[in-house]
């Protein structure tokens, strides 16, 4: 304990010598453009994988609170419903309008406007348009995930 | 410096002594009550008050994002849809479900139900039922406002 103490006092008195300050370290605080890059290798994912890319940045407790039905709770129900994402005729893109993170850098929500593109057997291509809210939550590995996600629909053009 | 360096020293070297951690102070931790709490009080200004008492818990750069129509900007432009909370023939109700907050306390959310009540002129109570995320957001005077809120559709019952 004292060799501890002295050390302390030594990194102490040697930080102000040196004109550092002496706090603990401060990383540089979180901006949302970090949740801009996740939407952007999300949609990635989902375009590559379908469904199973799409899911990869859900949360296992995640919520998906669709339009017109009831709310769904856990990644494996969610994804249930994500199958017509592995439907090379169905394309799904999303665009950020609006983000922000918490000072903490541990929850923060992207909202937006989304384009559900899907090809028919007679060629026509039909377009859905509606609007989308994300919360995203650091998850205990680091990672970043979707832990509720919620869409409305988008006036007819 | 002299003198700042030895205070230093000296209350490093007492705290280690007194088997004191050597940190910065942590509050508490913020938690979701905060969130519920205000939803609770949201709900009764707008039910006493209408569409001022609804709107003084939304920020100035709110955004509305409703069913099938754009989103709104502005506290201005969302009040200026909001006066039919004036009418007390209506009754706007909601329960949160889900509600997190930041570590750092100062960003979180809320999702839930509502139910949207409207007595009619025959003596008929119509209800419709949806579901809403909204997004809040600590402000510089420490007051908290929604600075996003979205709502969909649940299905008939």
């Amino acid at each position: 304990m004292k060799i501890r103490t002295m050390v302390m006092m030594a990194l102490v008195a040697g930080g102000i010598a040196l004109g550092v300050r002496v706090s603990i370290a401060h990383p540089k605080p979180a901006t949302a453009d970090i949740l801009r890059q996740l939407e952007s290798d999300f949609m990635e994912a989902a375009a590559e994988r379908g469904a199973e890319g799409y899911m990869s940045y859900y949360a296992e407790d995640a919520v998906e609170v669709p339009n017109g039905a009831d709310a769904i709770h856990g990644k494996t129900n969610i994804a249930s419903t994500m199958s017509f994402l592995n439907d090379k005729n169905n394309q799904l893109v999303w665009t950020p309008v609006y983000a922000d993170i918490s000072a903490s850098g541990d929850l923060g929500y992207t909202s937006g406007t989304y384009e559900f593109r899907s090809k028919h057997q007679d060629g026509k291509t039909t377009v859905e348009h509606g609007k989308y809210t994300s919360i995203w939550k650091k998850q205990k590995d680091g990672s970043w995930k979707v832990v509720l996600d919620m869409g409305n629909a988008s006036p007819r053009k």
